[in-house]
């Protein structure tokens, strides 16, 4: 937490995207008498696998484990996960009268509640020891999802609806955001202590689009989650062009990909926001002496900033040893520990 | 070629990667009665395709029709191509045998001598009024394919070799670099006017891999054919923090796509190579004033320097309607002609 603001600390502060995931013998465990939409909406399920991750690995966050496209339910899309396909929305969104149908609001986040109940869960079992950090989707991409159906390679199903009808696109971004606010500020009062926006998808734009597309929604988010005085965390990958843009959005830290180099990425940026980065996932699975070159190359291109917060460039794989990932946090604790 | 040396021009030069493709109906005729491969491998038709592409749109340049993959088969790989699913290549690359049985060399490259025919047929129907642009993978992208059978979304494959098998890495890139260089200069021989080498994945990996890893063989590729005379456009996706390092390779033009502006491109470069893009080739989906607005914002930031040549930033898409493509290289000409 400190971190975030830019405060001293006694060493660099490091989790992973994605820690409670299926390259985990106990997630697994869990998944296996369980969907992963079950345990996202039985509190006490989500609570246990984010908290045995984040003890098991020692890392300084745990992040609350639920699913980016939670909110799509309540506003009216069916969603499955597939074995191994990813996740699948039914009948995408290609015009004004299924957009007019979404439901958006106050009573559509409600429906969400299970979220927050989690969050207090693991606020409570850590009692202050361990910060929580809540979540959702960035309204760019939880839009895709809903425009293309499921994971995209070109996006040309959210990009071509921009362009014919930017009015409808508009619209669309008002509805999320008016489930996102509501359930990213129940996530605050539930405890959370952080809260990461998670624009994944948002580099396949161009600057210009990004800007006048995108840029206000996510900006709206911030500012009403950090007027609660809690910081976000604006993660996005693929952003090297997008960061000083990104950065008008004035959360108090921004998350970045590997693509990056995080000194560059400090220089990019104005107000000198903390920045979250940006082990390349892969290089978890990489034998221990060249995954400890590859994490201190991160952190000397970090080269001690104040409010630097060490993490994945992107979600761990599901095919890391957890052995690496624990050595990664201990790499940049003793790396980087100062007294 | 005047824009590819950074010369005044009457107006900016304008093509299209993948401008021969499933979106124009010529094509898809040809495609009906022959397969992928056989057109490549026919001269006469590979040379038609290319032809009718480069007539039918207007544009500057044509770009041989020909597959970055092709050179996998004579160094000991099989290649298919199915149906809406890309690539295949079986028994993908993953250890130092598979690599050691690869075969490479001039006699290698000798079997592709089809590309450089149709090079030669198309050279003599233009007869110097369009110059003709050769091509190959780049050494890094096509190692990706061959490790990982296909495409790829996070690339783990090709990266953990790199982790854990440097030496067989190096190589691998060593044996693509045998085919490919002898490859390039039957190009030229035959008459490429101009050489594309892509890099289309490269943007997966991070500046420091990238410099260690990639371009020390993409700069042998590109010394072989600059020391013919001829220019060479060194293409990549995602590369808004490889700029400055692809620049070492020391082409005389740069392919960028829309994730970084024009102006920013130019910036990050030092001895102002000609710079090649960028529109976004989704936005060849949008309506007439839509699509209008976009190819002037591209113009706008490319500002009118000496050495812009104005394309896509990646391969046309199938479903592209081709009179939007035919506007394009309209706008483009009027908003710049000079005359």
């Amino acid at each position: 937490m400190r971190a975030c603001r830019r405060q001293a600390v006694d060493a660099t502060p490091v989790w992973f995207m994605r820690q409670a995931g299926r390259y985990m013998a106990e997630y697994r465990a869990v998944r296996a008498a369980h969907s992963l939409l079950e345990i996202c909406k039985t509190p006490a399920l989500a609570a246990e696998v984010t908290i045995t991750a984040a003890e098991r690995l020692g890392v300084d966050a745990a992040i609350i484990f639920a699913d980016l496209l939670l909110p799509v339910e309540p506003m009216g899309m069916r969603l499955r996960f597939q074995q191994g396909e990813g996740p699948l929305l039914e009948s995408p969104l290609r015009d004004e009268a299924a957009v007019a149908r979404l439901a958006s609001g106050p009573t559509v986040a409600a429906q969400l509640g299970y979220v927050a109940e989690a969050i207090r869960l693991v606020e409570r079992h850590f009692g202050g020891r361990l910060p929580v950090i809540g979540f959702a989707g960035a309204p760019f991409t939880l839009a895709s999802y809903m425009i293309e159906g499921g994971s995209s390679r070109h996006f040309v199903g959210v990009k071509t609806l921009i362009y014919r009808l930017p009015k409808v696109w508009a619209h669309l971004m008002e509805k999320i955001c008016g489930v996102l606010e509501p359930y990213l500020l129940a996530q605050v009062d539930a405890g959370a202590a952080a809260i990461q926006l998670f624009d994944s998808w948002v580099g396949c734009l161009s600057l210009d689009d990004y800007v006048e597309f995108v840029l206000p929604y996510s900006e709206r988010l911030v500012r009403a989650v950090e007027q609660r005085g809690v910081p976000v965390i604006h993660f996005g990958t693929d952003t090297a062009s997008l960061l000083p843009a990104m950065e008008r959005a004035s959360a108090s830290v921004l998350g970045v990909d590997w693509r990056i180099p995080l000194d560059e990425a400090w220089a990019k940026v104005q107000h000198r926001p903390a920045i979250q980065g940006n082990l390349d996932p892969a290089a978890l699975l990489a034998p221990l002496p060249e995954l400890r070159r590859r994490v201190e190359a991160v952190l000397k291109r970090a080269g001690g900033r104040p409010g630097h917060i060490f993490n994945t460039g992107h979600g761990i794989l599901p095919e890391t040893p957890v052995e690496n990932v624990i050595a990664t946090v201990e790499i940049v604790h003793q790396f980087t520990h100062h007294g």
